[in-house]
């Protein structure tokens, strides 16, 4: 397949949800082969990031239940939005109102947030009420220059067997509300994926992600010049072979799959 | 001022909420001068129609509260988007899955949703939670051929003084999870303001609608032909002035001001 051999592989990233493990009641399962997979791309030398939109819990608890699960990482390998908030947060000055998971929140717990001066919204799932989200929009629609942030902006998600209404749909409400913009931290902003390719000191073209998520993590790598592989795994749909937009460079069944192609084109 | 002149007006479509009355706690408020302004189109002869959004409750109870206020209407004289709704469910055999306020369902008793095969939303506010909004995105994004209607696609309201989040933005968020485009029933649909154009006898040219929605209302009229005029009461925003994509025929104080020129428009 060319899509392995066309240019060395020399880093990958890789989502979490969908790839390395399903999620679900009791914490979600490993896919099958996911575990060795990532011990033998650590055995090639191949450096691997985990590029997630992961807003429910903090990174440190986030990487604990993957360690439970059987995974190994170091913690600073794993690229959630938050983090990148908080970043962004600190460099503009802003203090923000925000609508995310009450789990997450640790991870914000150096920020700032009397007297919003904008809005930050993540995958907050049932916190997302209608109640939450008018107060969100009504901070949005009193200000000057309302500056809304979303954490991703996936159309879904699959947890315990279901596909969930995912952030991007609540930042599409709002927007419509305020005749806005919001500005994407996570996947699939550039600067989200080229903080993860910094790290790795790889560049784009020598890279490949792997992913569920069509849009987001395929066409969002295609388009920092990363190949992009989409696995039937996660909430992959058989529609998504034949997407409108995004062609990815390769489909594999899991991540197994991709990792046994990258070994095979290193012979 | 050309707007009343140009053709003679021999029909008015009201707004109801935030051209009629303030809506609030405990049913709230007549604006100043829109009873009498109503009955002085009566006076003159001029027809007159309800078109609204509304969808928190029965035509009747709709018409109930107007009449408690000191308004006089027939009930068949209002215009709301469930009975329009209705008509096209039965037309078209669609069964829907309903995320309307409990206290519409009354409207929609005489239909069938048993095992539906479209969904339709409303301005259901505190019941327009995660877990319902969930429900209806996995029912569309399991259907071969997700039919997907709002009642209105309004941004915002005002009640009891704060701008709170409408249907519009339900339906933008469920048009991005399922990449489709909902079909509206409600103002801004030509479909619906021609209906009761069609109850009045009279022509668009000859029809103004008053509104405080400055895209709903008056751009929605201006579409079908007629003249659009916004008032400064409701949700009305000094913004809506210098809209980007709407520029109203006329705007006013409030109804009174509107019928006190077509009044003189007569003489």
């Amino acid at each position: 397949m060319a899509l392995w051999t066309q240019k060395p592989i020399k880093g990958v990233l890789l989502d979490i949800t969908g790839v390395l493990y399903e999620s679900g009641n009791g914490g979600g399962n490993a896919i099958n082969g996911s575990i060795s997979a990532v011990l033998e791309l650590n055995k090639l030398g191949i450096p691997v990031r985990f590029c997630t939109n992961e807003t429910q819990c903090t990174r440190r608890k986030l990487v604990k239940k993957l360690h439970e699960l059987g995974f190994s990482m170091e913690e600073s390998h794993v690229f959630p939005p938050i983090p990148a908030m908080c970043q962004i947060l600190k460099k503009r000055d802003l203090r923000p109102h925000t609508l995310v998971s009450s789990a997450a929140m640790e991870d914000l717990s150096e920020i700032d947030c009397s007297n919003p001066n904008c809005v930050v919204i993540g995958d907050a799932t049932t916190e997302l009420s209608y109640e939450n989200l008018n107060r969100a929009f009504q901070m949005l629609i009193a200000m000057e220059n309302p500056i809304l942030f979303s954490l991703g902006k996936g159309k879904y998600y699959k947890d315990a067997g279901e596909l969930c209404l995912d952030v991007g749909c609540y930042m599409k409400a709002l927007e419509y509300a305020c005749d806005i913009q919001a500005e994407v931290v996570g996947k699939p902003s550039s600067n989200f994926f080229n903080a993860a390719l910094e790290d790795m000191g790889v560049e784009a073209s020598e890279t490949v992600m792997i992913g569920d998520d069509i849009v987001n993590d395929v066409g969002g790598a295609q388009a920092c010049g990363m190949r992009g592989v989409l696995v039937r795994t996660g909430k992959f749909r058989p529609q998504d072979e034949q997407h409108s937009q995004v062609t990815p460079d390769g489909i594999v069944d899991n991540l197994a799959q991709a990792v046994k192609f990258i070994i095979e084109s290193k012979n």
